[in-house]
């Protein structure tokens, strides 16, 4: 379905960085659910660039809701946001036309729509697209907090700086909820931005691995073969740039364990099923076993650095260096959390709506 | 979808360990591609358990093609694979209705399925059907063949051995294409098996990393978003059991990366636009940049283990020990290797279909 | 999705005339559901043909459900009928390879499948596909009921003969049962039976109208603008064999009226909303009323008759007359009748299952 | 779906009549197509009321392109057309919130999303949502005429009065392209368009039929089963509101013709196959011909009258009189035209692109 995910809330994002506005529309709300500007606002001003370590584009991403709701109510017809884009220098980007970025979409792009892509800013392959992704994200996101539903997700790994690991998530997402920079140690957070700068001045980028956590899920969603839990969300993780690699649980570490290690024991407590460790992360054979689901993104420095490069001019059909001028981040990592944060609130809600139909989220509940 | 993958070619598996039968339908092949039993037979032997590594379990997997094929053509419509179950034990497993084995799919199926899941052998969640699903997958393994387009898959590490990486891609391919325990480098092969053997006798199992190569794609495949060949790919890689993490390229190392190494410089070769370097995994922005595809999927221990295991047992809602006698694997890294062969054909015939249209893969081209 | 119906439970057919093996598997079913064996044979039985209206090939349709369902219960993973192909009389049509014949699917299917669709029987386009369909839909069928949801269908007209109209829908359905030749007013069977045995002494066939009525429906199923009630349910009734017309309510009739005579007046009784008259067939906007769904498809005449008609020889490249030897229907209204009721208790139940969730149809309910 | 069409181009829409603006959005088109805005405003203005017998609601529908094309070409990148609504009177339905017009979706709406549902004007049930559907079907219409494929529309019946049928359809096409009352047959318009007024003078509406012609279309194009090209097409007539009934070839009239008369003859005619009749409607086995393809709809009358009608009173839980006051057409079936030729256009496309690929729709072919 290309720029349409889900099978039950379906989420259809469309736009261009310098192209007139960029929205999404988002079908399958449940009647009468509250749609929470104020979250969508704060979610989307997370995504927002600020300070030294980000992009100076500024855009105020002032959204409008101009379908499905009715006085801050989802009416369940097609609910779509709409985000003008204002803050459009596309001077900057004109010589990139036929110089492929290293790292971008730019030629894999040129194949698939033969040039016709709008090249301005990164077209519909920018960033930018994901303003309206999170404010869909952030609709869904309060409808599961509606549900105790959490989601929380911190930077455990950023120019090789480690985060310390989860430990009381529900104190660790409430921390996290407005961080601008999503770190659970203090400490470290100081030396990641520090290296950010480092990376910065040498006109260079970094990358980082993100982890998130949803707790409150109930057991038994998701299903067997290929659409796991696993499968839908890593779906939709991968369709956000720069995402190159998705674990769940202890992941790529389970590897190299045994399976007296890796198996997560299971105890009754309290009358329910609890697993005493969570090596599997939630998911057992693509289902849900009401543990917190864990899973970690890898995240690639960002492609747009200042220093020069090797690429091809496809004009000209020949080799050339380029350096990239423009406004761009030395990192997104801490950025892209938020990203992650709603993607994961819609394919849940999307899985959630399958399961338990559509009135699922209903305030009555 | 749940059980059925892909929206140009539709693949539907079904079946149950322990039940009459298992198969898989492919509905949107190429009308006239030939089906290549024999490929189907070397796909299938590859995955069958062989030798101390594996389960004593024999099938012998003996596939009927029921419809929608003619004197080993594909006719285009719905061509559907049925394998018998024959080597049934079911009291092997009798005990374990009620004990919910850790790390596998008992338990969270138990919530989905309000215990109506077929729970002999695993039924529905057994590796067993990942018979048919290679057997899909081989037919669309040769059809990409015949058009230039090869896949290939080593164990890159088992119980923390390490195997060589990918060097020469087509003679590599071509060292694995029949190899039972999959690896490039001989002396890392026998290191391996040995720890297998280890952990057999302890009663225990052992997990691994495989990383998989697709050499031959054309450039521009794959959807911006949602669709991302990345996200294609790994909904179905995370439907095969035990894979817990997937990671394209460099993957997870690209986060301790900065820019200018993980950008992959292009240049002018011989007048075709190739990546001096591979970080990227040949995906750029969602969509195939024409270089080799490259990506890891780890692959957890097996979760039957001889050892005893903390578990519940349902039935008298009360904590137990587990020792799971029956027959399986100290290890199926070796044998999942052709699982993903075959799924990654799966996905990508389906990409290459959508994007080039239904008769792409007429013999003819 | 080609030969696969339903974005909740979702089914898929396969199989071929002369193949060895037609089935269909069902992905999506409630968990702890019962599958009512007893309800697939008496409607396969009113599939099949009978009398001297009908074709001379028996097939005694001997099904086998070798996957997704334990002791008559369903897992809720695919459930999948398998039938096997026995009474095949290839020789038959073995001249039919290279001469199209008029009406029929083989030069649209010649130019679709370039010839390599399977033509023995008319293969995968054979009326024999809808044994396994009906089969699915005696599934769903069986699973409404016990939902209080009753589906019923009679030939309302016949080579131009009328049957009366429904009057008491509950009464009317429960005659029609088991009714080979379904018709409400038995001097209009009468008539209808000998115009068909006109039309077979003449070497010639006839068509008919089917009309059928679901009740029990709650209101507030069916989506506003693509997934209507009647986009769902004509989407599957037009995949029907000879179905060339749907109306629903009073149809194309309603083209003539003003609208003061086709508004449903609306009134309170017994403290419901219900509508004095039907002429909108229970649907109003693509959503049911609740009052009682009523829908007519349109049977053309069966296209196999013995008289020699005009076509091409499409090997020879020349024109040619065509006699058909074989077997066939000079009707088939009467038996497509079950064929109607079957797809029609598909598309419910798919959409009820996404208005309700899986487990609507589990049995404590 | 839901408001969601098509496999290949999915065509998603949204809006309501009193919203802030409504549109589709376009996801799939062939990059490099030309996106042709005087099309657009052709269409749309077909569909805009006019004269004595529309309603005296006027928009400009002036409608802004804000993603996918860049500078008249589309991009292949979602393409989003947006219309803001202007002529809003909200006062004059606010009675109707709570009485339930007869024959409109509000009943069912109220059931569906339990009185949540946007009520002004129709919400998003409102016809106002065609005129972006319209939009999008016009860019689908231009790319087929670049193509060869032309759709037309004329009204065949309405209030009784029958239209002459298509004869020669290329000139017939021409002469619809831009009727604002679409018939064949002048003397037969004033007939009808009288008739219309003598109902409006009775406060009351009148219905009609369509029949539409598409020719070009290429043979081999749809699926043997449940994606027959008349399950496609019908999937999206039904969604056109008002439309209850839709009928190929002969449709009804089919069944009461016998097999030699309704199965249409085949000859080579200067090497092509081609039916000397078509009875058929262009369509066998649920797969195009090669012969021009035709349909019938049925238009119910317009549901709005100023006659006073029986309800209920939700509100109240009573039952009332109704006399709707506001502005309505007393006919829409000469609007409606351009609808069934928009959503053709979409459903052929789509199923176009889902055979021959992506590319299939660029200029250069």
């Amino acid at each position: 379905m290309k720029n349409t995910f889900g099978q039950h809330l379906a989420v259809t994002v469309f736009g261009e960085s310098h192209g007139a506005a960029i929205g999404a529309v988002l079908d399958g709300l449940c009647p009468g659910m509250p749609v929470d500007e104020e979250n969508i606002r704060r979610m989307l001003k997370l995504r927002q660039p600020g300070g030294a370590i980000s992009t100076a584009r500024q855009e105020a991403d002032l959204f409008e809701i101009v379908s499905g709701a009715v006085d801050g109510i989802a009416t369940g017809t097609p609910l779509t946001i709409l985000i003008r884009n204002q803050d459009i220098k596309s001077g900057d980007y004109e010589a990139l036309r036929t110089r492929m970025r290293p790292g971008h979409a730019d030629y894999p792009a040129q194949c698939k729509y033969h040039g016709y892509q709008d090249t301005r800013g990164g077209g519909h392959f920018s960033g930018r697209i994901t303003a309206p992704l999170v404010a869909a994200g952030a609709i869904c996101h309060s409808a599961l907090q509606a549900k105790g539903i959490f989601i929380g997700t911190h930077i455990s790994r950023c120019a090789g700086i480690p985060d310390r690991g989860f430990d009381d998530l529900q104190a660790d997402i409430q921390t996290l909820e407005n961080a601008l920079f999503p770190v659970l140690d203090a400490s470290a957070s100081e030396k990641m931005q520090q290296a950010i700068l480092n990376a910065k001045a040498d006109g260079d980028s970094v990358g980082g691995v993100l982890e998130t956590a949803v707790v409150g899920l109930p057991a038994g969603v998701g299903e067997p073969w290929f659409d796991s839990f696993e499968s839908m969300l890593s779906h939709i993780l991968f369709s956000v740039p720069a995402v190159k690699g998705v674990e769940f649980g202890d992941g790529f570490a389970l590897a190299d364990m045994r399976g007296s290690e890796a198996n997560d024991p299971l105890r009754y407590c309290d009358g329910a099923v609890i697993a005493t460790s969570n090596h599997g992360g939630g998911i057992g054979g693509g289902i849900t076993s009401g543990m917190p689901v864990v899973f970690r993104c890898a995240i690639k420095p960002t492609p747009s650095i200042a220093k020069s490069q090797k690429t091809v001019d496809i004009l000209r059909k020949e080799n050339a260096d380029l350096e990239i001028k423009g406004r761009h981040d030395p990192a997104i990592v801490h950025r892209a959390r938020i990203v992650i944060d709603a993607v994961t609130a819609i394919a849940v809600y999307d899985m959630l709506a399958g399961r338990f139909g559509t009135d699922y989220f209903a305030k009555e509940d």
